[in-house]
């Protein structure tokens, strides 16, 4: 245990009990503190025997973990908490709200790099691969557009958004995205597609007895930033269809760069990346473990400071070494 | 001018010219030479503004190139090349012969240690592109297995070895995955492919006049190797058809991961990767600068010895600042 890479994670939503699972399927590291912001006794872990420590406690462990995984909301928590942390623990979050990432990461940038330990923001999918492969793939192929779709998966903010509605009990928004669309860009004819064309919204709604379906449904269809600009379906269902056939958050994906080369820029090419996750937050919570290990492999060597996918060596993700990822993955 | 990074190209064959016209794409990088074994009056190259020098010259412009690009061949040249030319520059090159890659890395990190300048090796798709993807995709997801199918493209090596068939004039070999065996894949029922399973193989054919094509289509199929392991269908065609629909070099493929996550192993995960090249040889090219740029930025901050794209922070493959790649792309 004490060559482990020693992991602890604040907050326990569905990020946080991800992290927990997917620390379980990398034995390089090791879970040894839950930090909540609840009474630690009413928190009940996948793991019981992982201490679970109120958060106000959390410096006196400072020396007792390589790496936080701060697994809060990016609306209020980690703008707060993942500068605030970095200040003591090498910590990686997921932080996607993309307007404010300069902001988080000249903030987390600033701690991290006054306790020289490494901040690692916007880990995940998208933010996180997705990005990653936008990049790649830009450098790569030059003279090029991107296009990413996403889903088919649940939307968290469009099912909130729904169940806000008067009468509604319980729904659930799958974001689709449009076949012929994908097709279209996959033909290399580089189109122009409106928000419209690339995504529809699927919405499955439970509502109470005697409730005005059709005005829910208009309350949906028009609802501005979230559905007005989608062609949007919704079934009204019941609450037994709901729980049984809707209950899990799968998502995924798609990242399609086309472009051309050659002495006319007569060649097409083309680079696809696609997610079809069962679980939306378990497979956010493996690239946060992957990239934990990572942060503390770059920390250990002497580099601090805020860092994201663009950053990263990819062979610190591996648990391998330099010469077992030569010989068995190039 | 002064700027831009010099680049260098020894060799002057598909991927050479690829890399001649890879470089126009990448206004930060500006191609300085051009290094040749053979006489250098006689190479007519697309770019007649670009000198071309006798490799024997090679050593004088040492401190007029901040990257020589090694367009030679795995069988002989490389191995030699590559060592050797890293004693003076920052080389990159496409070593793909897989079980001499540690013997090839060795070498080349000897020779790069002691100049201090960088060896990046074994750059391309596959090795490359394709190998950062079974990194990346097995660091996240632990539990799993990944799967390569390459095609529909053309094997050089394949169309060769029935040229050398007596009575062959003329052929062009395309490797082809089965959709069946990459959909089992995608399903995630992790299913053990046999070779005969995984690609089938589909050769154009240009004879002689009078040539028993049946012996000719039996020494094909039943080739050790290159076809016996294989469905192979064999097309006999004329010349002027073979010129005209088969006279590109596309290439292409497929790395699918699948694997789980969750508490009893219950999430189905998956992430895949593929590509659809019209030219083979001009896509490897775009990597391949790409990632010299990423080898002159990491030895200007005093990296050096051999690398792979293992190795490499993806923001150095990008002509983008770090402000901008956050911004615009994560």
């Amino acid at each position: 245990m004490s060559n482990k890479i020693r992991a602890a994670i604040l907050g326990y939503g569905n990020l946080g009990r991800g992290t927990e699972l997917a620390l379980r399927q990398n034995p390089d590291m090791q879970l040894v503190a839950f930090f909540t912001r609840r009474d630690p006794s009413t928190l009940k872990t996948q793991s019981p025997e992982v201490p679970v420590y109120h958060i106000d406690d959390i410096l006196s462990k400072k020396d007792d973990i390589d790496v936080l995984f701060i697994c809060g909301g990016s609306a209020t928590d980690l703008p707060k908490q993942t500068p605030e942390y970095a200040k003591y623990f090498n910590v990686v979050d997921s932080f996607d709200t993309h307007a404010k990432i300069p902001e988080h990461f000249a903030a987390c940038d600033a701690s991290a790099k006054e306790s020289g330990k490494i901040a690692l923001i916007s880990v995940g999918w998208d933010p996180g691969m997705f990005s990653l492969q936008r990049l790649l793939s830009g450098a790569i192929i030059p003279d090029g557009s991107d296009y990413t779709f996403w889903g088919r998966g649940v939307s968290q903010g469009h099912s909130d958004a729904i169940r806000r509605i008067d009468g509604v009990i319980d729904a659930k928004q799958y974001t689709v995205p449009v076949e012929s669309a994908m097709d279209r860009v996959r033909s290399g004819e580089n189109p122009v597609l409106t928000t419209r064309e690339k995504h529809t919204r699927e919405c499955y709604v439970v509502v109470e007895d005697g409730a005005d379906k059709e005005r829910i449904e208009r309350e949906i269809k028009t609802m501005p930033n979230y559905f007005a600009d989608y062609d949007t379906t919704v079934y009204f269902v019941t609450k037994e269809v709901l729980d049984r056939d809707h209950a899990g958050i799968p998502h995924g994906g798609f990242v399609i760069r086309t472009g051309v080369t050659g002495k006319d820029h007569e060649t097409k090419q083309m680079i696809e990346y696609s997610l079809k996750l069962g679980s939306n937050p378990e497979f956010t919570a493996s690239v946060l473990v992957a990239y934990g290990r990572a942060a503390v492999r770059m920390n250990r060597e002497g580099i601090s400071g805020a860092k994201t996918v663009f950053d990263v060596p990819p062979a610190y993700l591996s648990p391998l070494s330099g010469e077992e990822i030569r010989k068995k993955l190039l």
